[in-house]
């Protein structure tokens, strides 16, 4: 049987910057711009999470959307919604991630797929931080 | 030579309710929740369908516009606008297919794809029901 | 000193038609078309609320926007979300108010309003039943 | 001859919180929530200025949009973008004024229009920090 | 009774450029940049009409939508879409006004105000040729 | 390791024409309805480049975004913004490829992949003219 996706959006509130401590100021600036000014910038992120499976024959749905939406709540607005990512996430602490679109989709991601324990699979995460950028993860190889 | 798509946005305004008759009614809202509500609830729905093939080297386009929109009008429009899906439309009546954006996806992939007969291939259908929720029929088997 | 505003959005899944039961069901078709369907079509609809006043000079806010959200969520969401207007808001049933986008503006701008008990005054209600449609009430005297 | 209006919009990435230092931490939380926590959050602003005044007949303008957009350069984007509003911007800093969207859009509106220096008059600014949430400044008194 | 505003939206896309013949092409250049080109460019505009009236007490409308959706197509519409505003629309040709989103904002007004021969009276146009840029009209004149 | 994708949209404003110069007028307009009409029409484009590829472990980026940025400021917006199609880009002129949204996107993926010179890897073009219509470059061959 074919199978079908649900794509949930949410949204959140955060403050980051790009910063890698053991670079010089001048690198940091040089790679980062503006992103890497000390005291902070943020944005109103959307996230979209694709989970896909099997449409169920009663239900006529790929997940509970109740269950999906109460892991969305524990893993991406409790934990970043009116939050720094980079004092508040430890996984982005300074010398960890750089709390880039890229590395936010990877581990919202991760921590998804983990939290729904099989009930359905994470198959993209997208997050923007404005109309004009979003990053997307996994990617399949490009065709080369 | 390399394939591309064109990508075709509908609306269609429409009641619709999530039961199943079969169920307790105990059963249907602790499934359904709010969408069991015996007397309807609604939405303003985007379908978008995504139309794949070869590029025509004289036209520039991988369907004629005119005639993708005379099925759509056909398939989707004439059928889900201004309409209560569950009673208007037979596919969706109390015992048959719950009216959920992945029924609804899956639906129209398969009413478009044979009226398009053979012209081109839709590839995807996307139907969202807000800004939040959409799902998209079909998906591939997640990488493992 | 001169007054501000704050515009909050909420949005509500409802069904409804248009339908007089005074009216023959000619002249109601002739009159409201699509919308007279008997078995209801629905909308996503937003509903923005502008509330006006000073600026607080300590909290920088013309409104304390809890107290805004909790009148929003029982005189809107509550009353509307997953509602057939027509059989669930008695104030829309047959032979009462058409549920138009104008009369839906204005019955929400009242009931904001008497909820809000002088905090602030509401100087606009807009709602929207997708994007290209919209009403708002009220409206000053056009300039003659 | 009647006036026309041209109207902005710019978008800015900032970082800010809502406190004010002469209160206890508890009263901070009690009236700003989620918005006080001490380590910031942040938002993509969109601002809009609305610029009044008669269509010149010759070039069919409000006013020259090279003029009003360096104007917004310096003093909204210059400004905010990619800054902490309480840090970097001295008229939000700790004890001054908190820098909620009905605070922002006043003093955007009163930097743009000393700008403009009579070229025409700013008669709205409207900042939102997502698409539920936006401020405007003036507004009119309430029809009483 | 207090009146209330119904708020139509509808598209066109358009080629147009700013030019005036009696200049010199330095000072059009000077004057309107990359608008002055003289192949022309365009843009998918979206002009937003408001009517305003009382409520109609049975119909719970200010304006019969059909009438209003049938005097945008012939007034806006049928003269803008899939046109060159300077070349197609004899109002806007050479030497006329320059198809500025100011003066096209009047000019609808005019002509569905006119068109609706005191069924309801437009209070405002709104012409945007992205979202980033608008016009509206009529204006106020502002607070001194 | 798994890739991700940075999703970058620009905008630009165009005029332009379906029209091929060895078919009969008749057979133009016949195929390309509205979109043939000699004195050319416009749209706001909106151009989504998607670049694919591993992220970095130290900076989070799958790309430079200010490589990006150039890449697209040249590539895209200096050659179609405020231009028209037709007439000011040579590989559409008269007799060429009709500047239809499946032969901007494929033209722009060609041309972004070979400036992005293997640092990184275009996996998919999108070209929309309103928020009804996309073509997206390149697809694979549907499923059969």
């Amino acid at each position: 049987m074919t199978n079908a996706s649900l794509i949930r959006r949410v949204r959140f509130a955060a403050a980051h910057r790009y910063f890698r401590p053991e670079w010089s100021e001048a690198r940091n600036v040089e790679t980062f711009g503006a992103c890497a000014r000390p005291s902070f910038h943020g944005h109103t992120y959307t996230c979209e999470v694709k989970v896909t499976g099997p449409i169920d024959t009663e239900t006529g749905m790929v997940i509970d959307l109740g269950v999906l939406d109460r892991i969305l709540a524990a893993e991406v607005t409790a934990r970043f919604d009116h939050r720094n990512i980079n004092l508040d996430v430890p996984e982005f602490a300074d010398g960890k991630m750089v709390p880039t679109g890229e590395n936010l989709a990877r581990f919202i991601f991760e921590r998804v797929q983990s939290a729904l324990a099989g009930r359905a699979s994470v198959t993209e995460v997208r997050v923007a931080e404005d109309d004009t950028l979003a990053a997307s993860y996994p990617a399949s190889n490009p065709a080369s």
